[in-house]
């Protein structure tokens, strides 16, 4: 069966789908993107997705205006013709294409890429998956809060994390956590979960907004604040979140186990609840 | 006439080349490139444009190792069939293509695009043209020295300049100037030249080495030092150098008037004997 992608109004063959040389996402990384995944053909969170692309595109002022029913549709019938069960959508929007030249132009025609991608995601009713993150030095730019392709500083800390066989890398800013390189880091500390405040430092994520109304609807105990590297190891549980790792707890992170290299019962359960929500 | 641009190891029409939307440019910015100037058929400092594509692709390790003779002898031939004399050659390498992953495979083939675009030069052996700027914080990441095509934070800068009318925005970080969003800040100072030291804060620019090397050579007062938006404002000549800009005058920063809207003595001697090397 042949892979199928959209491209601006069409579905055509993923092999055959490219863009222009001078599309400003490849030459300027002057475009938004999101993740969504699906699990038993079912979107997940997309209504969170959706306003935050329109979050993005209104950042950098990107003038693509869909209806959520318009994209829903699409995702829809990509996953029909896919005939893929369970995975993620990614969605890329970039400015256009435009002789190159920093400054754009007002009036350029947005290219839409929509593919669906096949992916274990870590949701389950049984044992969650733990894994290991090291730290690293957090390079990026300073607008994380847009979800932009200008990810290369990401790119060189996963690598890293790669190298020693670690699931993430967990960014610091100025002897601050701000958040992983692709999902957003929690610590629970004598019972109250903690997470960095949603401002321009960090990514707000779509799952750590789901989990906050766990969160809230159990009634735990709950700061967004800042922490630091030195309460991260000695913090008494640590787990990500993230649209394709949901919970998922860490127990090592550089040479420190946390709890001791055990999954904490916190985030366990957090992760069982947030599963749940899609399995039934 | 057809326009020709470079494709991998492809001479192809400009419009038709494209790339695979899984291409790690497009999705990561995972990208380095460069702009090499040519004036009358001829190429403006190459060597030390390929000294610094060497130096971006290691930093990042993209596996593409080109000789010098071979990117020159695509350059001239891409000035000769595109029958071109003066402007600028864009090249690009992405780190390659892959299934969608922050983690980079090691054994990518890289994608190599190679254009030419018509530009005006800023060179003349009269009177060079002088522009006006604005400040703009500082939103990049932390590797500038790496010319990567991680520019959002540039594009959203200049985009702010042209609204303005102005030619350029002047980067501050943390009350510091660093440089410009395609270009390098200098200003004179009681006859002094200073420009920001060539760290991680700025990328060293081509423009900026050969200018530095004129300062030798005639024996002017240099100091690479951090300056502020203060001492921006109050320099007795402000200046810019890029590979487009060559040596620009800066003769307004925001509402106040440098040198009283004049171009500068020292500015203008730099910038004619800059000019003078590709003019005879």
């Amino acid at each position: 069966m042949k892979r199928i992608a959209f491209l601006n109004s069409r579905y055509i063959e993923f092999k055959n789908a490219k863009i222009h040389i001078e599309d400003r996402g490849l030459q300027f990384s002057d475009s938004v993107y999101e993740v969504v995944p699906f699990y038993n053909y079912n979107l997940i969170d997309f209504d969170f997705h959706f306003l935050r692309l329109k979050f993005s595109l209104k950042q950098l002022n990107i003038k693509y205006y869909p209806k959520k029913i318009y994209l829903n549709n699409i995702f829809k019938k990509l996953i029909k013709i896919n005939n893929l069960k369970s995975g993620i959508i990614y969605l890329q929007v970039t400015r256009g294409v435009q002789d190159r030249d920093h400054t754009y132009k007002n009036n350029l025609k947005p290219n839409v890429i929509i593919y669906l991608q096949k992916k274990l995601l870590n949701i389950t009713l049984k044992k969650i998956k733990a894994k290991k993150a090291i730290t690293y030095n957090d390079l990026r730019w300073k607008r994380r809060d847009i979800k932009s392709v200008s990810l290369l500083a990401n790119v060189i800390a996963k690598k890293e994390a790669s190298k020693k066989n670690a699931y993430e890398a967990i960014l610091i800013d100025n002897n601050k956590i701000t958040e992983a390189t692709s999902s957003n880091v929690w610590i629970v500390k004598n019972k109250t979960l903690i997470t960095h405040p949603a401002n321009s430092d960090i990514l707000k994520g779509v799952t750590r907004e789901a989990i906050k109304k766990i969160i809230k609807d159990n009634k735990l105990k709950f700061q967004e604040k800042t922490f630091t590297k030195n309460q991260l190891y000695k913090a008494d549980e640590v787990f990500i979140t993230s649209s394709t790792s949901f919970v998922t707890p860490i127990i090592k992170i550089d040479s420190k186990f946390i709890n001791n290299g055990k999954i904490g019962n916190i985030s366990s359960q957090l992760a069982l609840i947030y599963s749940n929500l899609f399995l039934n």
